[in-house]
């Protein structure tokens, strides 16, 4: 497989692992509901993330800026769900 | 910021995006429910974290194929359950 191609398989792959959190953040907000959510989850993945984004600006590595920019924007989004639709 | 120490942040944080879904596998478990959970969030991240895989395996990159095959692990339990626990 050449360079290109599987450079453009990581480029699906990163924008699949971003997306997919954008259906979460919907199904929550219109249930408004997070009791199944785990905090322990959200929180990790948040830090995680950060950290992600951190190694992408020290390295310069846009992708990996782009994708994890915009999964912490999402994480965020669900982590303060999860804490605001506490019951 | 040297090299080894910015190795050591991608290590740190794809051992943290990795870890951050064993807390849910945990709660979903316990709690036998999975309504809040989004089926799409957990197909894309499962179709997304094996794409990751594959490249991990073309590229030869060890860190990428360890991270993402434990990751594809909990999030196929995940789908798993959202399916199973569904009400």
């Amino acid at each position: 497989m050449t360079t290109q191609l599987t450079n453009l398989l990581g480029l699906v792959a990163a924008s699949l692992t971003t997306l997919a959190f954008l259906p979460q953040v919907i199904r929550t907000w219109r249930l408004r509901s997070a009791q199944d959510l785990s905090l322990g989850m959200f929180s990790l993945l948040c830090v995680g993330v950060a950290l992600w984004l951190v190694y992408g600006l020290l390295t310069g590595n846009l992708p990996i800026i782009a994708a994890n920019g915009a999964t912490l924007v999402l994480c965020g989004i669900l982590l303060y769900f999860k804490l605001a639709f506490k019951k």
